[in-house]
């Protein structure tokens, strides 16, 4: 599918139109002479310079248009399908800086789109349709759209016609969101390479982040879907620990690093953590915790598919932490009791999984509800949920762990209610552990999953791959 | 100067008091019980997502902090010369996700200052010393300050003593730009390395943009001091080209990459420009394009230093382009005639160089005038105009190049007052080249400047770069 103006994979033109005409379905019933606008981002400066930010599209906005570049809006006559795109309007002082822009022909060679208006026809044609609703999102900039149809403006029921759209993949969305899966894969299996090819480990995590990005960009993933987690040591039991600016501590055998990552194509992400010991092999404690992680993960692979509900899969990896931590000594009592009592907490204190599509944490529809930050707002153990049975082509993630963070062994411990199920002693044992999270990006199938990740999780590969 | 901390050169505690004390020079005479106040930038989300964007620090904050992270205050009271350090509220639930705050002892022994304060604490402390003036700046956010303080606020006369110290750099500032355009042209070296390795040249721009970060990155220089442009063909002819995403065209035997990229250390940047043949060897009319401009940059270099107008240094590469087109043909006449008429400028339209720091386009004191917004404006030929000769331990940019842009060709050809000084036939023949820029950062020293770019930039050390 190369074409020449693209050494990487997959079409230029990103079929757009079949992402309108789902949103357009979740729309009905809909008014005749019915408009959807929207405008996508523009660039900005950095504080009070002239340095421009990297700029990234608006996910919605890319949805509905597949353009990467800012200053655009587009308008969709519902009754007639018909799709205008909207170019920003570039003076020809501008050209000399920024280029002649693309002729009419370009765009709609480049856009799934039918005509193309300028800034300048806008108003005019919104007059002369005199639509009788706009259908916009509430943080979209209206300042285009003529004062007199502001009163037009419906900014409630596309959210949601645009959320559940997204949350079920479309082929060709299926398709870029496993190449993004798959480079960064690559990018992972090339950081494990790179740290087991070294004699010494003088390593600063952020060489570490530099070659992910590096073996992401070079194959077209220019951006990260998120800031790379290069955490090493006791960082990575910090779950969102992304300074990466520290030496990797490199005295203890039992060394860590835990790499949340993953980059985007086209806007579509991905993310994937892998966790690999720094000296190329695992200790028998870092092992032991590892296989526990793996084996809850397993276990949730095994079972997913359409109809599943995702608190099943939350509780089953508890259920699988539980024992085991109970097996190795950590947890004492019952397993099935300190499930109820929520114990498990002091080791995991995050949700299994998320929906991942144009935004790391991706929309979804009624009862989908993203809770990151309610949770770093303090609601320990609320998962990111969704709420309702998967279906098939939804994009998730997988990703139980296991943390020794002295925050959280703290709360837990140090409450008088909960002391007696925990053994500090072979708490202190693994503690040098730091942290483990093995994360995959799969896709929902008709009879179970497909993985997109491929970078290997089992300890003998990860200690292969790393072995020069 | 390793420390444990930093695998990088240079120190991780930087002299900043150092900066202060300029400022408060500059700021002279300030009344007793005076303070300054300045709020660091803060983490921001994008869109209506919870996906983080990087985090890159205000760069006046990190001028008289050090600080690269997100949330921090400073306060200095004036008259004792004390500094201290607010840093962010971190909730217990918040460093779960977060990690551990620096304790106050590991603030003081990373940053430059004599006390810290809690959030908590500030309103209290400033009521406490009653300030006649609290110094601050126009876009600083005060919230933090007492509403009863407010009309004690100055925002006016810290920036021009904060804008003038920044111009000229101290010995602390001078080795980390030093290091900042070492690491730089290495990445440009690579780069042109890279090119040459290869037997065929399917290149996509984006695949060089991110090698250039990978180099920078895995020395520690994590960010961009802005938007590289990576332009090949034709693009090399528009100036803020940074699209990045087209397959570098191979059929042309002329076809030049040009790339203005330079990463920054500590928030102190770089900008160097570097333009080389795709295939390894300048054709005859890239030669004469390529050895004009490096003739103009040349010429400068020899005059340049204290005591010297920028405005000089202008015109005296305006001379040298005039002259050499004449030579080679594209314009006719008179060569100071041409200058007087300002028809060079169909093939350079920018300035010659500007102030490099923690901007890319750096501040400067009074008479510097940062005119970027209005040359895209469209004031086409003004210069980035440093308005006052310059002094020792400025570093600037020297930046010609030649262009044989559409845009600007045909405004200036097709102009009939103009027309007859232009060779249409000789532009046609040269068109195919692009554009040529080359572009050092330099230190200004007693004896004249010393040039902290290292990459190659004469054609037999390119070319011999570039041959496998």
């Amino acid at each position: 599918m190369n074409n020449s103006n693209d050494s990487f994979p997959l079409p230029q033109r990103l079929p757009t139109r079949s992402n309108y005409l789902k949103v357009k379905e979740n729309l009905a019933p809909i008014s005749t002479g019915a408009l959807l606008y929207l405008r996508g981002g523009v660039t900005h400066t950095r504080d009070d310079t002239d340095v421009e930010v990297d700029f990234r599209q608006e996910s919605n906005f890319f949805y509905l248009s597949g353009i990467e570049k800012a200053g655009y809006h587009i308008l969709v006559a519902l009754a007639i399908d018909k799709i205008f795109l909207i170019p920003p309007t570039v003076s020809p002082d501008e050209q000399l800086w920024k280029g002649i822009p693309d002729s009419f022909t370009e765009l709609l060679k480049k856009y799934d789109a039918d005509f193309v208006l300028t800034e300048k026809q806008l108003p005019q044609f919104i007059a002369d349709i005199d639509p009788r609703v706009i259908f916009t999102l509430d943080t979209t900039d209206v300042s285009a759209i003529p004062k007199e149809y502001h009163g037009k403006l419906d900014k409630s029921r596309l959210r949601m016609a645009i959320n559940e759209a997204r949350l079920i993949k479309l082929p060709w969305e299926i398709s870029i969101l496993r190449y993004s899966a798959r480079i960064s894969s690559h990018a992972h299996m090339s950081l494990m390479s790179l740290v087991g090819s070294k004699n010494k480990s003088l390593y600063n995590e952020a060489e570490l982040e530099a070659n992910f990005r590096w073996t992401c960009a070079r194959n077209g993933l220019a951006r990260q879907c998120y800031i790379p987690i290069i955490a090493s040591g006791p960082r990575a039991a910090v779950l969102h620990y992304t300074d990466n600016d520290r030496l990797i501590p490199d005295k203890s055998p039992h060394t860590l690093i835990l790499v949340d990552a993953g980059g985007e194509y086209k806007c579509y992400g991905s993310d994937i953590t892998r966790t690999f010991p720094l000296h190329g092999k695992f200790t028998e404690e870092a092992k032991t915790i590892y296989n526990i992680v793996l084996k809850a993960q397993n276990a949730v692979l095994k079972l997913i598919g359409p109809g599943v509900l995702w608190r099943d899969m939350h509780n089953l990896v508890v259920r699988v932490l539980c024992y085991e931590l109970v097996r190795i000594g950590i947890l004492v009592g019952h397993a099935y009791e300190l499930m109820k009592l929520g114990v498990y907490r002091a080791f995991y204190f995050h949700g299994t999984g998320h929906s991942v599509g144009l935004d790391c944490h991706d929309v979804g529809g009624s009862g989908i509800g993203i809770l990151t930050h309610q949770i770093r707002k303090g609601r320990k153990g609320v998962t990111l949920d969704l709420n309702r049975a998967l279906e098939k082509d939804m994009v998730v993630t997988v990703e139980p762990g296991l943390y020794f963070n002295d925050v959280s062994i703290d709360i837990w411990t140090k409450n008088p209610a909960y002391a007696r199920y925990f053994n500090m002693e072979k708490i202190n044992q693994y503690r040098v552990i730091g942290g483990v999270r093995i994360e995959d990006t799969i896709l929902i199938t008709d009879d179970g999953h497909e993985n997109f990740t491929i970078a290997p999780k089992e300890v003998h590969d990860i200690e292969a791959l790393m072995k020069h």
